[in-house]
């Protein structure tokens, strides 16, 4: 049986284990909430002041030429585009996932209007992300032209539904809530092969899991900066738009920073070449300049090396809980297939709502999602696998001794 | 004739004078361009480190319930309604003027499809500010479904192009380029007798004039909080919604937050009752939480002793100009109405771009917008009757001995 001991073996041999140094984690408290809302970067407090008090306070406007403002949105996602297998000006940081989505997606549909209009199926999977779902159901309701939302659920063959009715197949790299995930080729090849586009949201992948979205041959892509890439609070996220689509057509949320002359004030909308027609308005940024602080840690971590230390970290809290907690009524329903799983794990407990506030409350902080789903984030620039021992000791504990079983445990919070 | 010691003494006699104290304005520079990004509040230093390090960096995902950031874009909106003229809960603060554009424009879309679905036209004027006009294009295009766009020139009576066929007038309230105002209840009126509903950018008027949303009548309003209320750099914009219109339709980019149930994680979007169904993704909480800062100033200005200081302002600094400058081909394109002007003016000269950078080179900072415009923001919580002279005289000099006739001050800079 593995011991704690061994635990910090192997922390000392961890090539990643400086990279802690590099947040700011509250004392006490095993985070394993980072695919929700990543850390604070040390270099964001004064990165932060100088955003505030020279580039606001003292620039003022001319800061959108002194301090690049400007070219914030492509320079950010080039940084970006490093760890998604991206080219330069593939990538914009900019607005919210959600909002990327339905660009990525408003694009893909005049794509398939112009060369294959017969084509208005959208397939999802009843278990991704429900943003992404709103998103879709909004622009198919909004356009009342005959589009509809095909739902796969679990277990049911994506390739049954793909047919010559299909116009774009959207999923998540990594599911949201039990971390499986996409070999994003194959899928991409077969959407292809059925005359689908294929958009993906990377919002559990981006800085988690290794991505090449060239090399998978993808046409869009969206995500998150506030997971796993530890922007702060709602930063902004990306939209990434392969090459050979990026000029076919504007898509319609194309305000001026999207404008092939923003500063010539013309009544015309004319979009820019390139990525930058899938900016639209003023960015915040505040929110946005803070992203550079964790993407420059995420860059500096080998993605292979982390990727390793992640199915390292995963298969240990598995492994753990399953020898430690093996009398409680947990369900693994993260893939244990290395292939197949992200960077998170997810067990079932009929009382999941109450055991995982419990453990909040001793410091363990992962998130609960419906249906009675613990989750877990094993973010390997911040976690050793003494953490990982230690959370599952603070679980079997809690389990053992029933402390979840109290109301204020099972009082749901406005926001879980 | 006005003496430098005239303006003095009516600063001393100002009763918002001390407000500028609430702002940390740059050694050396007369800050004419509030109307393009406000200036830094005292508060947002403190602010902003406590959303830093307090509420992301120790209370992490906790800080959704502890810190309140899920009730931010209402709470927000609320304080920013009470400017506006708005009631309770009928304001978010939330994403980009260029979105909650297109959010309140497909609103009105989907009413007038119900109601009057000959209505296919939208009117515009041609000098809106481009982005508004570029949402209206892009949604058009996008639908393809016989919409079109009419755009009124200057000086041609909106009323010649409203019609049975007008579905929305979409205006700005103040004109970005010319300070122009609209009498909103009187054009709210106007459009309604010809059947068509109301949207009013409020952009260069929210905090810089009077608003009386409810008042006027109006169906539909939008605005950015980053120019008169000093939110700070590209922070998020704002939305407003005639409350009998709120729960009519969801608007098209109908992400998480604007559900009803927004973490049951259902797979059906639902929208939130009332004006929470504007909310789409995910906000950039640090960007967000410091519009408080701006707000809270502009909350204890009386809305009217500040148009009282504006106007009296915007009068000086156009009689100082003509008869300071009167001899240089200046024409000023801001109304002399009082009930016509915002709180910016703008002077065509032929080489306005030259003569801006050398005002900006003499720490007077206003923009140039095209076509051979100088603008100059009038901003009363900060600027002072002697900071207008001043400006005056730095005007009159640079005119006076042509030192805006130099290459660099020809040179385009990439973001005017």
């Amino acid at each position: 049986m593995i011991s704690r001991e061994h635990c910090l073996a192997a922390d000392a041999r961890d090539p990643l284990a400086s990279l802690k140094s590099r947040f700011s984690l509250p004392d006490g408290v095993i985070y394993l909430d980072g695919n929700s809302l990543g850390v604070l970067p040390r270099s964001a407090r004064e990165r932060s002041l100088e955003v505030l008090e020279q580039e606001w306070g003292s620039g003022l406007i001319r800061s959108w030429n002194t301090a690049g403002w400007f070219e914030l949105p492509g320079r950010l996602g080039n940084k970006l585009g490093r760890l998604l297998g991206a080219g330069e000006d593939e990538v914009v940081i900019t607005d919210t996932t959600s909002l990327n989505l339905f660009k990525a997606l408003a694009a893909a549909v005049r794509i398939q209007r112009e060369q294959a209009p017969q084509r208005k199926v959208i397939v999802s999977e009843r278990d991704n992300f429900p943003t992404d779902l709103y998103m879709m159901q909004g622009m198919i309701d909004f356009l009342q032209q005959g589009y509809e939302l095909m739902l796969v659920d679990d277990d049911h063959p994506l390739e049954s539904l793909l047919d010559d009715s299909v116009a774009v197949l959207a999923l998540s790299h990594v599911n949201y809530r039990t971390g499986a995930m996409y070999d994003m080729a194959a899928v991409s090849r077969l959407a292809h092969r059925h005359g689908a586009l294929v958009l993906w949201d990377l919002a559990h992948a981006a800085g988690a899991v290794p991505v090449d979205l060239n090399g998978a041959e993808a046409d869009f892509a969206v995500g998150c900066t506030y997971k796993y890439l530890n922007g702060g609070p709602g930063s902004p996220a990306f939209i990434w738009v392969a090459r050979r689509h990026q000029d076919r057509f504007w898509q319609p949320l194309s305000g001026w920073w999207g404008h092939a002359a923003p500063f010539a004030m013309q009544s015309d909308y004319q979009p820019a070449a390139g990525i930058r027609r899938y900016l639209c308005g003023t960015q915040p940024i505040l929110s946005m300049s803070l992203v550079e602080c964790g993407l420059d840690v995420a860059l500096e971590a080998d993605m292979q090396a982390l990727r390793e230390k992640s199915l390292a970290l995963t298969d240990l809290f598995i492994q753990l809980v399953e020898a430690r907690c093996g009398q409680h009524p947990l369900t693994l329903i993260t893939p244990r297939d290395h292939a197949a799983r992200g960077s998170h794990v997810s067990f079932r407990h009929p009382e999941g709502y109450a055991v995982m506030q419990a453990l909040i409350a001793r410091g363990v902080i992962g998130d609960y999602r419906e249906p009675e789903v613990l989750r877990f984030g094993i973010t390997p620039l911040y976690l050793g696998h003494a953490d990982i021992w230690d959370a599952v000791e603070v679980l079997r504990d809690i389990l053992d001794s029933r402390s979840w079983d109290r109301p204020e445990f099972r009082q749901r919070a406005s926001v879980t």
